[in-house]
């Protein structure tokens, strides 16, 4: 058994771990914590845990995190950085869901999220926890930066592309739709249902935190400087990405779903559809999976990419529980085997 | 290994029974059934069991239906009456997630389901299979009905009170919300997300099929008839039925919250909040789950009872993957460990 | 032309009140007051108001105010007691949208809303302002306190058969359900999308403060004192309240569709739907119209009322005009003209 | 007061055009037909039109339509090219909802409709009832081709650039997104709320019938033609159409949203946002009007269009009446004052 912890589980990422971690057959959660609710049974504020889960938040103090093998930021950005350093000199692995280790530049990093960075020195050691394309160095790291949810999707889907060459990388355009879940469960005018339902709108247009993530990663997936748009919107739903991408074929003569097919053909959540196929977000509610249809519209030069996943699983907690397994040397898909609630 | 089989896999509470039976250890699913889709890969039609199950639908013969033990009917209501004769003659155990079997007289029956009856002889034998009632009846059964929705939450929340007489029976209460999965899978401009979506409305108020089967129970449970005014309404949402309850005390010196605990205390799937609760749908979707609160506004004689379940799970598939446990000697619980989707 | 001016126009009853004052033809809009927002465009606020409306929101002064010939407050609870007295001095008429004036008893006020009243004297000179009840003294009031949502749509449905004398009062049950606008325009957790959507609860099952108002206004009609359960829920939408209203007869021999025609027949914003209807919320999404049907389910005792509003129409800003329009002495439907909007 | 007529009233597109008839100054609804509704009431099917229009369903002969000025076909595709000529002969004017005049090639209309078009020497004559375009031409027509929704939000979007030539036309991008009204009140599964809701996909990706619609304006608009990439996808919400246009720059000196400011300054239903804005569906739900912002991300080649209208009123209903006015020779805004309905 591995002994985790989780730290900061009020949001909806932290109770999607725990619900996650509570099916895994090889883990105890020993600690999960928040500084507003130590004391409160953790059923008590998500009744869903009832008669599963009997743990209430504790402090998220080195004491009691240190008694963990692996602890889980399911935090703000700019959390783990402060706590980084100690657990891991514990011995402690760590496994950040915010995004304070996912840019390899530090200058890049303060500009868009606006704060210095507490530990420079541990971005080059952090292993960039997209599996598909990191596995051998998440098995081997201590700290893992696990991706964004945009990223996740987007880079997924464009990587077969970009990785065989075969796309135009000046003009790549990424025009994404989430639920509001991905916007967290904090007090904020903007994500009322009042606000929100019922009513569709992009945001963010002039710039997103996710895209320095995504083009950091899609420039090495091209091996040259890839530019990119990328257009985030607002689904009046709760969970789910849709990933609508589309790029400019610089070879005409491929077979595209024999490129997707292939590059997939191992990966146990990436889930290539047939040709013609629509992915719809409900399929992988729920679930660590990815699902991607790759179209040319009219056998144009046009590639159109949807790739689907759950915003709070593939693009948060599932992929972090993915990222664990790979760190301590467990089969991937460990605990990872639900199937998406439909309808 | 149980070997099950399907009947009408193509609705809402097929695609649940194979989620919940694909995630059980001691099943294994030996045909799907479908008239229409015969030939068709169920994975896609159902793209979130793709990777999970490879099986295709087939034809409703008795060839395929007999190499299963037990056989679950998902179909619409008076197709398993047809059935069910040869298939226990074959040595098949039946659990009908549809009407046919639930009510014990064929004339109360055929009044609200407007149809004759074709087996009328085993609606002696048949078991109702609400486990909280019937356990030890469903042990035995060669043949199970399973409860509808709206008698699930309604039942589980009337009925402490009623076997402990502490209620006027002559005026009792249900005003029940259902989301639209309740009303299946088929084309009708009534259930368009054009027509349901941001809007709510009661429905059938002069009499629903559920009225008579809900009776039936509460009657039994009081061991006098009852008189219900049972009002269902659907909600813009597509899981989960919320029971409100309302019944006068005739003895008002008794604590409920008490009665429910202990009456409930044993049962795997159903679970009292604390006193002042407010049982939300979301607690319990995808899970076979009841949770209960009761309460008594301002300790005047009127007792609340909140009831929430997930209506294609403790509503339907879930209760009866709970049923095949009971009738097939496995522990209760078996597979049905999960946790609810929250949010 | 009047003039008039609203205070709090942030939030979603002052962006209402402001969309069907632009389509008021004898009204001018002098002033949107909101302390945080001074200065900012209103239709920077609320882009549905581009091209109709070029004011900015200004300070609550009375400078601002006193040109107005009547003001509305559409703030929270606690805000009009405060400004009502010079107002009135300054012979401004007040239509205050919030609780403060809707109780009789400073004394209930006080325990439910939790702080001092602050000029109690006007509780007397206030008329409660549901037209269908008292419209003349509406016509003569310098102060209405516009009733709250879920009193006018209760009030409305239980009116006919407490004021002919019907039913038993000892048991009045009023189960309603609010989209989540009820709530209003304000940063909570709990109001989330994330946290409302696809779900559905009760709340405040032990008291609500709504209740000593509905009672209020039933005690009024009853001419005795009623006892009433009322349970708020919560729906997964925006806009609209649906009371499902029980009570038993005292009278059996009686033509209830006859009774709800003749009492409303006169009302230009209540509809008695025909025999056997489930009125919808959404046939009344934007407009000023209470929608009543009345079910006595297989001809037993109970009678069951439907009674569906706009939360925010006639729950709030289109009564507030056509309290408006009373006052001022217009023909009392002038600007409450327009037809729901369906789908 | 011009008396007009509706074909097909049962649908969606027919509801909303009664709604707004009913709210306009100069028109009587004399006659609104459906075959099978014929006798029933029509407030009786849409109760948000009680009170308001005491008419019943006709059949839809020339007697009855004949009576008319104008006759709109809210029909499905295919209907009113049957009826066309004898209504013109009448002296009838009339404007289709429906696709069946929108193309100006009969073959292309026959492809992707699959239907053999029964009067294309029409399709001449037929003006494209587009104002923002085609006003003079409208301003004269017997026959005017009502819009598709996609078209409309995707047209008015690209106007601007292509008419000053300021983008590269091989390579344009048209990422939308629909309500689910679009799809009309027709019984279909894939249209159910249980199938629909909390779900987001693409569809037609490899042509959807608007494409040709598309083209055809932006080709007139570019005087060249364009290589348009169209992907609709469905929104768990009812109204409204969002669409994100992608474009490459050929000349990047230009003020784009001067450009936009000015085209459409004389417009009144089409409202450019300023700088930095993200429309969104709900600022417009109910309204004629199409609000528009322009960005170029991080000052690059790659304009971005935002564009939002309500797929039932500028894509529908409130644009056939904007041609309706225009064919009258009324002022254009007659009976389109409404403001949007937020929340």
């Amino acid at each position: 058994m591995i002994n985790v912890g989780i730290v900061g589980g009020t949001g909806y990422t932290g109770v999607e771990l725990i619900r996650l971690l509570l099916g895994h057959p090889q883990v105890q959660i020993k600690a999960v914590t928040s500084r507003g609710e130590a004391g409160t049974k953790i059923a008590d504020m998500f009744p869903n845990l009832r008669k599963r889960l009997d743990l209430a938040f504790t402090e998220p103090t080195l004491e009691n995190l240190s008694q963990c093998q692996l602890v889980f930021f399911a935090t703000p950005n700019g959390t783990a950085m402060k706590m980084a350093e100690e657990l891991l000199q514990a011995g402690v692995k760590i496994i950040d869901l915010a995004a304070d280790f996912r840019l390899k530049s530090a200058d890049v990093w303060q500009h868009w999220y606006a704060m210095e960075h507490s530990c420079p020195h541990l971005l080059t050691e952090a292993v960039y926890g997209l599996p598909e394309v990191n596995r051998a160095e998440i098995a081997q790291a201590r700290l893992v930066a696990n991706p964004g949810c945009y990223p996740t999707a987007v880079q997924l889907g464009f990587m077969p592309l970009l990785e065989a060459g075969l796309i135009q990388v000046d003009n790549l355009i990424a025009d994404v739709k989430s639920g509001v879940s991905g916007a967290g469960r904090k007090a904020a005018v903007g994500m009322l249902m009042g606000e929100t339902g019922e009513s569709f709108k992009a945001y963010a247009v002039s710039g997103h935190r996710h895209h320095p993530e995504i083009e950091q990663g899609l420039n090495k997936f091209a091996k040259v400087p890839v530019h990119l748009t990328f257009v985030p919107h607002l689904l009046p739903m709760i969970r789910g990405i849709h990933a609508t991408l589309y790029s400019s074929l610089s070879n005409k003569d491929v077979d595209l779903q024999a490129l997707y097919a292939e590059r997939y053909q191992n990966e146990p959540f990436v889930d290539v559809l047939p040709p013609g196929s629509h992915p719809e977000t409900r399929s992988v509610r729920g679930v660590n999976m990815c699902q991607i249809a790759v179209h040319r519209p009219q056998n144009s030069n046009t590639v159109v990419v949807l790739s689907v996943i759950d915003n709070l699983v593939k693009g948060a907690a599932g992929q972090a529980v993915q990222n664990m397994n790979i760190m301590c040397g467990l089969p991937e898909t460990t605990g990872l085997n639900g199937i998406g609630l439909l309808p």
